[in-house]
């Protein structure tokens, strides 16, 4: 898998995660990069900014990493551990939200992500770019059946917690001490009927314009700031 | 300009904000979009994907309506009115990181953004299109010296709230009843010096990875929700 700008491949050499290639724009001059390049003695191939252009499928500032494809976690092993806090994506599509919801989790200390393999954006590229390399720092598991990962999370002794605008509670008045399964819905649909049948609750983040809708990763960060907030 | 995307179709057609011209795709066949189209009355131009592809710079849904330019309000007519809680845009460069916020911004109620004229991404289709239409239901300010109305708020009355990791202190310690400027910086850099140097509170939302940073738009959720919390 190709990833390429200077967070990520900051954050993949200063780490010392595995890379197989780098390649450099011709001008390439970021004295930073070019020391943590230098330091790991990688040999860099360069090309003209129209070859990387094309090899790149974004922005790529002039610098683009070779790295493994993405490794999944397993769910036994996951569950296995004694996780407190996961995050379930119900099929999220925008790999610019997968990728700031991964972000998030990592940063909020989220113990793991699970998420379906059908109708959801994998860890791509643009994923591995927005989520600024921390999808490397967290295990992502991938289930085929969402609907029953959620209810073998309950039999762990998860509370499910959903959101959604109708029919929810006050995001704030939830107690979130216990072990929390927290469900982030698809950008248009939201979560799904089987899904938010599962939820012990479903939460609603208050909303006072003509619009009440957020962006999936913003939604997100609120909620899972909201159980952090309830338990370090 | 020109925006595109069936969300931000809707938001216009429901609206009944002004539309200069819709081209639809050949074989769009969205019922809903097509039912408000015929409420209004509007003449649709039909073209090719290829065509439609070409027009627009991103995901279109086969949908793209012609609006009229974006029309920023007026500082000078904003502080007139009594307002108790604006968010200042320091640099904000990735349009999906501004149409988010601008999202946030009208779901939770704040009553202005401000950002600067310069080394600022404008509002564009990408901008429109991450706002779902709602950077037509909060004003909007550009101004060329931020520094300067910064201090021009403060004169209002308000307390200037920006984020940074270090020499901050905990988000949720700081009383945000009072009128809240809250600062947003720049996805790379932050808050840049001589802002942070007006602001009343650092705050901090803590952290427990190993990364150490959020994306701009999902910090901006976190903090926008916080000073909503202490207040609505």
């Amino acid at each position: 898998m190709l990833v390429y700008g200077r967070n990520v491949a900051r954050e993949y050499l200063k780490n010392d995660k595995k890379i197989e290639k780098i390649i450099l724009q011709d001008n390439f001059n970021d004295n930073e990069i070019i020391s943590l390049i230098e330091k790991r003695n990688f040999r860099v191939e360069y090309r003209s900014k129209r070859e990387i252009d094309h090899l790149a499928d974004g922005v790529h500032q002039g610098i683009i990493l070779s790295i493994p494809d993405y490794h999944y976690a397993n769910l036994g092993d996951i569950l296995e551990r004694n996780l407190n806090f996961v995050v379930v994506l119900d099929h999220i599509e925008d790999p610019h939200n997968l990728g700031a919801i991964i972000r998030t989790c990592e940063a909020a200390g989220v113990d793991a992500i699970i998420l379906p393999k059908d109708r959801q954006v994998s860890i791509n590229a643009t994923v591995m770019k927005t989520s600024v390399g921390t999808a490397e720092q967290i295990p992502i598991v991938r289930v085929v059946n969402l609907a029953q990962t959620i209810e073998k999370l309950k039999k762990e002794g998860f509370w499910i917690v959903g959101t959604a605008l109708e029919d929810s509670i006050d995001y704030r008045n939830i107690d979130y001490t216990s072990k929390i399964g927290l469900v982030i819905g698809n950008e248009g649909k939201g979560i799904s009927p089987i899904i938010r049948n599962s939820c012990d609750f479903v939460a609603k983040i208050p909303m006072y314009g003509k619009t009440n809708s957020l962006n999936a990763s913003v939604a997100a960060g609120i909620m899972i700031y909201e159980v952090v907030r309830n338990r370090k």
